[in-house]
């Protein structure tokens, strides 16, 4: 039976549910950060979307914009006043690229999801029918900014450094920030200002948390966990484990994956507390979105 | 010269401002509405995005979600554990379908967008290079949604009805709410549950602002507007001049329009006030981008 | 075992064959057409492709162009000589849109395509590893109009007639010409006319061949069949059964299917043999390709 | 006025002509080398098309496949008989990557294309009205391959060569082939098996035909000329030019080009005779299509 995994959160919601930890992230904690905030400034924690400037990471096709409408096209009738018109274009957009949210159907384990929902209800065709993007796409919540590389003294962690729950607490010590239920960590690594300022630094190995830290996070009932790497997680995986952090946070607790989040503002102005919004595409079946991440001070 | 247009904010926030109305949403704003959040619910304002439940209006492509990854793709290796993999897939989005927000570079008025940027300044190839959704696809500021529908004790208000700025004013009153700079207003007409519900409503005519009414949203200093209609303004055209209300607000005014807004669930609920946070996709030379915006209230 | 249905092609050019009835369209059968050509006037049997000319039919996307560069983009820099530049677009096609060739991977039976090539060969990620229009995307051949629908004296057979084996015997007897191995037979009922000519034609039902004629081409040995409607079979399925002549001839024979072949200019010349080349895009994976067929009379 | 360049082939077919040179391409051209075929065999000068396998040149996305539906897609619904389905799958590609052919729209001088065509028949939401590849993708002809690589005893050009009318000529004399009026030339600089063979060449310089041997291919009333490099000229353009044969060849006589033409197998047959057909697809507005050509031996 999909339910008895005692590490995970399968069932706490219900049988058919398909939020997950979103569920934490109630009203009340979106009241009380709200009423907490300190500066009311407005941070985009999303890296501007083009061929050239979206990570290449594994073999996802290339983030493009086609122009559907130009000024030109309008010029053509003459008339008294002048010309009004309007542009337009087309996305063409992986769901997994540049800064993006998962879906819970994002990673499976065996024949299921997150909840035990089937993999056999997800096809080709239509995509998820569980747990897609337009289940876990509305997020706020009280965003905790952990930023373990300043933590280390470092404008980076090293290509394959394992953060670990050690780690995470001696961070929060050090911030004078605790985790609580229904938050969002957003985990400061260094490696989207490598990524970004060096188009040849190599996207593998990075640093990231292991499942050490994936427990730590799990056990503070986090609603969902941003980090400014490919993946949160290290690569290579924890352990050699195929996905290894994906499948105990996204599958095993239901707890939502934002990646390639540009911490570095935050982090610049010592944010480690504000309220964060994520209104990711509601895309019926897509496994993710591309989004605009907003941390309000 | 292009700046000596007496009705719009041309020159307002500088020569090279590609921020408009949005600059006088500044962190006081902010820090005002989120402090005196009542309920902490959480709203989504997106339709669903899918070729069947997006509306179809004007020529726009439908947008189209295909998996790139598919669980099947994972089976093929055996291994002592169960199988653990990735679905994925690619979106292909017209910038101006569903609930999307308009980029300043959307509309142009003779040879100038928005604080006079030349139209030269854009190109098929790269699109928008001034005003682009970059410039101002991160919003957070106070929402006021003003019930024009309700107010008139109507589920949706008649197609092509033109609304007044006596409209807006006779909803501020009825519902007890005023309207402040910086703040967003979304204005209901009831039209996207119609076009939602029955596919066969025709898209036009719909109800929706008209120029007296634009005059007063920008003479009182609003950051953006949001409809539950197609184009913000009425269809057709306030007095028969091509995108006249688009022409006032987004060229002269710089003020933000976010179209397709849901607003059936902040009405059902007359959640007046809101704080608002809209995160576009940040397409390098885009003119618009869907998105998921989120009103707290 | 694959091979033991005695009414196909399995097996008959080898185990991994992935050609099929192509096989049969030799160097001899061209040499002999290519030398017996009456005319050498080139017909092209393609619809053009747009999204308001391609037929829309099951629920395919529409094909869509999107210009990436236009004259515009080239004259910013000033220079002593003309401006030169150039122009190109971007295409999204559905693969089996407008003017098409299936794959023989584009449908399976059971477990295989045809000759026995297992389903799980096919990945979302990948497409077909066997039997991709990669393997069957190039055609030359004798091509034999048979004009069903001249025969009959009618512009276009009514909706759901079933062309049956007599019928295809009749019509060859009636323009003088027989069907040899190798041959690419092009049935005309006259459904793309309505089609094309008027937008409120329903796509369904249509009329086109059932399992009768299609047994009558399969003896015959043809190397391909193209049709002027949408599915080369009657629509409904002859017989009620899911693509019923698609798993006779692509599946069991091996037999390459054209559909919304253009054949009025053909017909109207009455050029009943001709020199038929398709070359479909070698697109990896892919399980058919938009075409320009070509006849030669 | 336009036509009064006395280089060019402005007017020669009349006013508004969008064919081009392939008015040359006559039924009795057809016919003569239909009836003079040698061997019949059939030669695909496609590239496979793909991200890895189609040459990335100047900065066109790569093309790319998506699966729409697969096979799993069918198996929900249990059956007396083997569940039968189909597959199919969604295509984005550029118009000009790959093997491809040239619409005469695709590059202007000044304010014109071809034949005095203007530049403003052109916009970005429709593309090209006049030129566009639905006036010249349908092409049968003879097709003459000079292999001036094998001529020059080398597997290829060396990068930046110069193509000369004395080369041409010299492969003309040591094959024994004369070029006719309405011939297409398929010039072999032996580039393509560079670029495809390792992927580390770089893509520029390239050896291909210059200005000198323009003028002698437009002397000799050729309709189309193909090769096996990324611009059918020499990269850098000759005479430092921008687009110079482009220009020549294109806008002035509307010869057709084709790019990334396979001639491998050709050369490697000696088959310097042929016919040759080309089927570019009808997309309405584009200047271009990825195309397979066909030559029969």
């Amino acid at each position: 039976m999909p339910g008895d995994d005692p590490k995970g959160n399968w069932g706490r919601w219900g049988e058919g549910d398909e939020r997950g930890a979103l569920n934490l992230a109630t009203a009340d904690v979106v009241l009380e950060v709200a009423r907490a905030l300190r500066t009311g400034k407005v941070y985009s924690l999303a890296l501007p979307i083009s061929r050239s400037r979206t990570p290449a990471v594994w073999d996802r096709p290339p983030p493009e914009r086609f122009t559907r409408t130009a000024p030109q096209d309008h010029r053509r009738e003459p008339t008294g006043r002048p010309a009004v018109g309007s542009t337009d274009d087309m996305l063409m957009l992986p769901s997994h690229a540049g800064t993006h949210l998962d879906a819970l159907a994002h990673v499976f384990e065996g024949e299921h999801f997150y909840n035990g929902h089937p993999v056999s209800s997800f096809s080709t065709r239509r995509g998820a029918s569980r747990c897609s993007i337009v289940c876990t796409g509305t997020v706020a919540t009280r965003g905790v900014l952990l930023d373990v590389a300043s933590a280390a003294g470092l404008p980076a962690l090293p290509a394959g450094h394992v953060i670990t729950a050690g780690e995470l607490e001696a961070t929060c010590d050090r911030q004078g920030v605790e985790v609580r239920p229904g938050d969002a960590v957003l985990v400061r690594t260094g490696w989207l200002e490598l990524l970004t300022g060096d188009a040849s630094t190599p996207s593998f190995p990075q640093a990231g948390i292991g499942l050490d830290a994936a427990g730590w996070l799990q056990r503070h009932d986090v609603c969902l966990v941003a980090s400014d790497n490919s993946a949160v997680e290290v690569l290579p995986f924890d352990g050699g484990r195929e996905l290894a952090v994906h499948v105990e946070l996204l599958v095993h607790a239901g707890i939502a994956l934002l990646e390639h989040a540009w911490l570095a503002e935050l982090a610049a102005d010592r944010c480690h507390e504000s309220l964060l919004v994520v209104g990711a595409l509601p895309v019926v079946g897509a496994t993710g979105s591309p989004v605009n991440p907003i941390a309000i001070g």
